[in-house]
């Protein structure tokens, strides 16, 4: 079994991680305000797979006291990822991996160019979780990983090899973790963009859950726009996306549970909100493409001012 | 010298109104709430053209107790263009004007509808005021008038000759209004579409002033993007304006005070906003003319939902 840090111990970290050191594996969490908390009082997670409390985990608050690991999760918000080049180095050994699970395209390439080249993958997460207090986790729902070697921003760059990633996929499906591997993380990513791209956005721009934009037929039908233009420049990044994805997505969503999306929680809570990691990045891709994309790149404008004045935005 | 009627007092038709009156006109002005307040304490207009008070005026909350008019000045909201068929033929003789003074694009098809061919003109008001108080304006800034026949929506329809607008015109200008005419009504409702498109609809999607909106990138670049759309939609439509209007408009933004649109304010009020004749009608006169408007198209439908769901927008 290999060992692990889990780099940002929030709603999909400590979930994580949490699954992993209850299956016996050695795990160590970098938090910032749980850690002393998480130290006396352990991690709990409310989870749908079954409830678990672990009393005794690994925490820490300084990278620099965290031992080398086998396999780095950054859990991070993409937000953060300026930090990066403090927080990987110490944590590296010669056959580390670096598993970037953030939200958005090309996530990676931040981890990538500070660890180089054979040691990045990133993993498109399917997972509903809340942190609901210090060291407290609630899983709601799913929890999927697709997870894939990151090939840079010209799919051009080596990865972790697919055997390596297969044997860490293996621990984690021990760990109960519905694990999957692709050779194809960029497509993957592209996948679940026609998803974060319409409803995170719209969720801050009209100040409204999924529910309520799925049920008016004017932002019903703006959503289903924007998959479509997002499924178009994927396939013209070259990306291939079969057309029954969009209809599929707007199914999906329409049988989801109310849900507030992440972007959205984090806009009302003052947090920075990624809109580097999801608009910037694939309105970036479409443009070295030469690839128009007219409404991700209005979206992504107005997230840019709304994320950047936000205290006006209370009315 | 010929009689005037006002329908919907506001900041608009109180001003023009009460400059016509002023200049000895026969004027009869409908209002609601503010009927009893100004037949005892007239009409008051602060002007930077010179305050004035007008003590006595004809005023109605009834438009079966008005006389018929030469000239019918609609400046309601065209929110309220449901209401015309109630009020337009009471006041009509047999060789009445209609002005429509109405923000947006074919908002004289309502009119031309109830009134038939040959007595239908639109005008394009560049007019900073509002209402402060009952029976109260204070114009701001700018007033002119740019007046036309309106020929429907395939400009196939008749309306009234140039002739007998030039004469209405002079009245105009000898009550002291800068009025002009133009035989192309629906260019000249196109050439000010390229400001309202952009700036009313982001002041209430971004809920922010003009030139907080001029003074951010991303938002910068939105409303030169959408300027730029809205002026490819008009010649695609038949209306060629010139591509050096595009920085014009940009350049007249910088330089105009800070200012909240129309729109902003009816939003923030709780009032009705008018989507449809600005947006919902400049997209349909894309989709006739088989025009692709991305962006246009997606601020309809933000502007349609965001009405829609206003309670929900306060955060």
């Amino acid at each position: 079994m290999s060992s692990f840090a889990v780099v940002g111990t929030g709603a999909l970290g400590g979930f994580y991680g949490g699954l992993l050191a209850r299956s016996g594996r050695e795990v160590h969490f970098l938090m910032r305000s749980d850690a002393s908390f998480v130290k006396t009082h352990g991690l709990r997670i409310d989870s749908k797979l079954g409830d678990f409390h672990l009393p005794q985990v690994n925490v820490y608050d300084n990278v620099h006291e965290m031992p080398k690991c086998d396999n780095i999760i950054l859990a991070l918000k993409s937000t953060q990822n300026h930090l990066l080049a403090q927080l990987l180095p110490p944590l590296l050994h010669e056959r580390s991996i670096v598993l970037v699970l953030q939200n958005g395209l090309h996530v990676e390439q931040s981890a990538l160019d500070i660890v180089g080249p054979g040691c990045v993958a990133g993993g498109c997460c399917f997972l509903c979780s809340n942190k609901v207090g210090p060291g407290h986790i609630r899983h709601l729902d799913y929890g999927k990983i697709l997870m894939g070697p990151y090939q840079g921003l010209g799919d051009t760059e080596t990865g972790p090899t697919m055997s390596r990633l297969n044997a860490l996929q293996q621990e984690m499906i021990d760990a109960g973790i519905d694990c999957h591997t692709t050779e194809s993380l960029t497509l993957a990513r592209w996948r679940k963009l026609m998803w974060n791209i319409p409803f995170n956005g719209l969720s801050v721009i009209l100040n409204s859950s999924t529910n309520k934009i799925m049920g008016h037929p004017a932002s019903r039908a703006l959503a289903e726009s924007i998959i479509r233009e997002v499924r178009q420049t994927a396939c013209d990044c070259g990306h291939s996306i079969e057309p029954e994805f969009v209809q599929f997505m707007m199914d999906h969503t329409d049988e989801m549970v109310p849900y507030d999306s992440s972007m959205r929680l984090d806009f009302l809570a003052g947090r920075p909100i990624e809109v580097e990691s999801i608009y910037g990045n694939a309105l970036r891709s479409a443009d070295r493409a030469n690839v128009d994309a007219p409404i991700l790149r209005t979206l992504y404008r107005q997230l840019t001012f709304l994320a950047d004045n936000r205290a006006s935005t209370a009315i």
